[in-house]
Parts: structure tokens; C-alpha cells; sequence
């Protein structure tokens, strides 16, 4: 965006990214486990993002914003930075398009990660692993593309695209009484507020966050963004900070924010592997891990979990350590 | 079953099942990924049998069998020998009806497939790890209780519940020219020849094996079955021979048999679940293994792929030793 002002997106900016990104993105399908429903106590279903295209939902954002470029626009690309699955997403989504993708990542990102942006056809310029580096490179690199600089998460056009899952959701259930989804930087919490909102506003929205990277916990509690200081977990989609357009939406419409401890992550992650059969990235099991921890919460309750994601480095899982 | 003689099942016998299975058994999505497509040059219909009940297919062929007793039949339960799937299945599926399910498997049975035999109801008798003792343990305990033997391949029962597998495979896709499937005593390519023979004879069945458990391969160009001795594979669930009636399909209806190497297996396995975001057995693995190692047999094809299950232990992955 290369507007500053602060434009918050609209029900019917979702509904118009839902139709530009259908060709883009699967209509991820909704899993059910009677065991799981056992053990909660609730009725749970989750909305397998892990089988999206780029093996995560920030293709849904990131497909919204490479497609509604004009073509004057689109011709010098799009370009950000990350680290994790919006790279990988960008990249998949430009390629569709046939424009390039600059991504700015720290050096020290796996190899796997590069490995994959690249395959989608993504242009890796790498920095150093500190904020001041990544600016600086980051700086250099849009100006000499003129690529339009998408946001991983802090971007109407982003918190659109994401909001197309909970609309999904909604029509794949019969009726929610929540929605549980993790929260980073707050691109999926957002979306889901914007959608349910407006939708289906008596549904309580959860965002849930590992205990060792709690920074909207806290700012949720405090009425203020307050940003950690390198938190560290192994939830890694979820250390970023909170910015103003995602506050806007988790400070108006967020009905709370509950937290799990590494080992509780640990073990909802094995359980779902275990139990649904599917391959979820931790930040993913994040949801189950608080809902776990929070029994009477959602017992008897009918609850949406968004599966946020699958791209996992299976050389190296959180239980063969 | 208590007749000796050799009935072969119908296709009105896999349509009664389905009917009788209906309630007790997910229909399983079928997923598809545009990678592996690329990777082989075929289309692939993935139908994900490892999201089954109990995880695994083989709750359809258990399920039909228990639910398809008499209530005097069911009074006694039932009863099998399995170390695997089978055993997990039928626990399952007698208690849904809420009749006993006795099952014998060897004391070296891994300690998570015990426990979850019990938790699903069953009752297990412990056997040596010989054939030996197994027929020895099993005949008493089926004298003992008056239990129905469900074998967990060579009854036609079960062979009419495996069948049901294609006959959703055909609705949910638009037309295949194969269907690939794993084979070890035959029970699901049985009920795979068993449908598609009826409802879309022009498709070709190819079983795929393990080559270091090649008996099927071998049977089938030999004409007549030949039976491994102990045979060792990561693909444990394929290691049993084929019996009378599985052979009958098997001969009449089975275009060929291909096989893949272990270390062809174990990539095909880490590929999809890198890749699909699919937790599956090695087993499950074999047909796409054989399609990498056989790309001209399949190149430009609708090819349908049996996942036949999930049950894996995630502390011992083939690809971390």
C-alpha cells in the first residue's frame, strides 16, 4: 500500500476479495474427530488451512492483493518481507499471476523456507536477522523494484483476503457459538472479526496465543498495543507484534485471549497429528492447546478452529527432541 | 463365518453394505495436489481413508460384518487374530453395536495398537509371535466365547465393506482411467475389483506392493498364489498372503501389480505428508511409490489412489532413524 492513512476494509471488500481469489485458492474442507469432541467436551470443528494452497491461509490475503493490482500497477510486482509462509504465499500468488515477487528474508531463514519461495518463483534478497538490517534492505530493495509493498498482515487488502476463511466456515457449519483462531501479528483474528461482525455477530471470537509470546494477551488487557521483546516459542508464526489496523479489529470485536504453555502446544500438536491425521504446524495447535487448558469455557459449545497452517519441517519435530 | 464353502460376494452385497455401514463410517474426502500431479504428470484422486473411523478402511469390511449378525448371531460377539488395523476396527465396530469383540494378537504387538484395541472395547488375548500359536490361542478362544470370526481379509463380508471405498471414490470424482491400491492379503483390492468390475469396468485396478513383499507380484504372473515366508517391509500392514478368495479377484480383475523399493516407499510417505499435510501409514505410501518408480504407465491418466490408513507411530517416523 502506498497509501498511509489508516483504511479499515469492509464486509464488502471481503466478499470482493472472496470472488477475485476463488480461482487462486481451495476451499479448504472442515474435519471433525469424536475423540477430540470426547476429550473437550465441545463440538469441534476445524477448517483445514493446512491444505491451502502454500500449505497455509495467508495465501488467501496475499492472492487479494497481487490480484486486485491494475495492471499498470501489477507490472512492477509486489514485493515484502517475512520469513515464514506469507513469503511463501506471496510468491505462489505472483507467480499465478505472472509478476515478480521480491522478498526480503533474514539469512539465517531454513533453507527449506528459500527453497520453496524460490520454487514458487519468488526473488530472495537476504539480510541480516535484526530489525534495523531488514528496514534498510527492505528500503533498498522497493525502491529499486517500484513493487508494490504488501504487508504480511497490517494491510486491508491482507485482513480481506484472510476474513474469506471464517465465511467459508460458517457456510461448511451448521451454526457456531465460537471461533478460535491464533494470533500473531493478528492478519486471521482480524479477518474472522471483520467476517463474523458483520455475519454472524453473535459468535464469540478466541484468539489464542502461546504464554511465551503473550503480547496480545497483554495488550488486550491493557487497551494499548504493547509489543514483545523477542519473545521466543515454538509456535513461530506467532511472534510478531500487533499494529494499528489488526488493534483496531482485536480491541473492538475480540471476546478474549487465551494462552497455552509450550508443552501444552506441544501436546495438542502430537494429539491432532495423532488423532486427525493430519501434519499442522504448532502455531495451528495453538486453539486446541488453550481449549485444553480452558475445558468449562467451551464445554457443550459448538466451536470453529482455524487450522491455520502446514508447512512443518519434518526433520526436526517438537517430540524427537 | 462358519461355512467353510466359498461364497463370493456381489455387487448387490457391497451395495447392502454401504447401506448397513452408512451411520458408522465417515465418507472420506478425496484431495488432490497440484504438486504431485506436476511431480508424475498424472492426475491424482487421493481418497483419504486414513481419516476413516478407527483410521483406517478397514472399519467398513468390520463394520459389515458386525452390524450385519442377526441379533442371536451377535449375542456371543465376535471374534479375529490381527496385530493391525483390523483388530483396532472391529473393536470399533462391536462397540458401536455393544457386542464383545475378543481378538488375539502376538504379546510383542506394539503397546499403543493395544491400548487402542482396549480402547475401543475389544478384549485381547496374547499369543507368541508364531503362526503356531496363534491358530492355537485363536481356537480357544473362539471355542471359549462362540464369537464370530471376522478374518480380516478372506470373507466376503469384509470384501463387500472394502468395497464400498470405490464405489465413493467414483462419485467424487468425474472419471478415472486406475485405480491404484495397496495390496497384502488383498482384502481392499478385492473390494475394489468387487465394485469397479460392476460399475466401471474400463478402469484399470493396479495393486501395489512392496517389493521385499512381492508374494501378489509373484502370484499373479505365476498363476496360482505363492506365499511369502515372513517377509520383512516397512509397510507392515502388507506383509500377509493372499487367501482363496481375495486370489479369486485378484486373478479375474487385476490389470497388473507393480512394485516399489523401501527406500522408494519411505520418500513417497515423507513427500506426502510434507506435501499433502497428511499423516498416513507407509503402506498408504506403496501406490505412489510404484507411480514414480512406473511414471510412463501413469503419465496423462485420472488415476485414483486408496490411502488405506493413518495409524503410525509419530515417536518412531521411517525418516528420523
Amino acid at each position: 500500500m502506498k497509501d498511509t492513512a489508516m483504511y479499515i476494509p469492509t464486509f464488502d471488500d471481503m466478499l470482493a476479495a472472496h470472488d477475485r481469489i476463488a480461482p487462486y485458492i481451495h476451499r479448504t474442507p472442515v474435519l471433525t474427530s469424536s475423540f477430540l469432541n470426547e476429550l473437550t467436551g465441545a463440538q469441534l470443528f476445524f477448517k483445514c488451512e493446512n491444505f491451502q494452497k502454500a500449505g497455509a491461509f495467508k495465501v488467501r490475503g496475499a492472492s487479494n492483493a497481487v490480484f486486485g493490482l491494475s495492471d499498470a500497477e501489477a507490472k512492477a510486482g509486489v514485493c515484502t518481507h517475512s520469513s515464514g509462509n506469507h513469503a511463501l504465499s506471496l510468491s505462489y500468488a505472483a507467480g499465478r499471476r505472472g509478476i515478480p515477487c521480491n522478498v526480503v528474508m533474514p539469512r539465517t531463514a531454513p533453507q527449506a523456507k528459500k527453497d520453496a519461495v524460490r520454487g514458487y518463483g519468488g526473488m530472495i534478497t537476504e539480510c541480516e536477522p535484526s530489525t534495523t538490517s531488514r528496514e534498510a534492505v527492505f528500503a533498498e530493495v522497493q525502491a529499486r523494484t517500484g513493487g508494490d509493498f504488501v504487508h504480511p498482515y497490517n494491510d486491508p487488502r491482507v485482513i480481506a483476503g484472510q476474513g474469506t476463511c471464517s465465511r467459508e466456515l460458517m457456510e461448511q457449519t451448521d451454526g457456531l457459538d465460537m471461533v478460535v483462531a491464533p494470533i500473531g501479528g493478528g492478519g486471521m483474528i482480524s479477518g474472522t472479526c471483520l467476517t463474523l461482525s458483520h455475519l454472524a455477530p453473535e459468535v464469540q471470537i478466541i484468539a489464542a496465543e502461546p504464554e511465551q509470546a503473550d503480547d496480545a494477551a497483554r495488550s488486550f488487557r491493557a487497551g494499548h498495543i504493547i509489543a514483545d521483546d523477542a519473545p521466543d516459542t515454538i509456535a513461530d508464526g506467532l511472534k510478531v507484534p500487533l499494529k494499528d489496523l489488526t488493534w483496531h479489529f482485536v480491541s473492538n470485536h475480540v471476546s478474549d485471549v487465551l494462552t497455552a504453555s509450550e508443552d501444552q502446544i506441544v501436546d495438542a500438536m502430537k494429539l491432532t497429528w495423532k488423532r486427525m491425521k493430519i501434519v499442522m504446524e504448532a502455531s495451528s495447535a495453538v486453539p486446541l492447546a488453550t481449549i485444553l487448558a480452558n475445558k468449562d469455557r467451551f464445554a457443550g459449545k459448538r466451536v470453529g478452529i482455524i487450522i491455520t497452517g502446514g508447512n512443518v519441517d519434518l526433520d526436526a519435530l517438537p517430540w524427537s527432541n
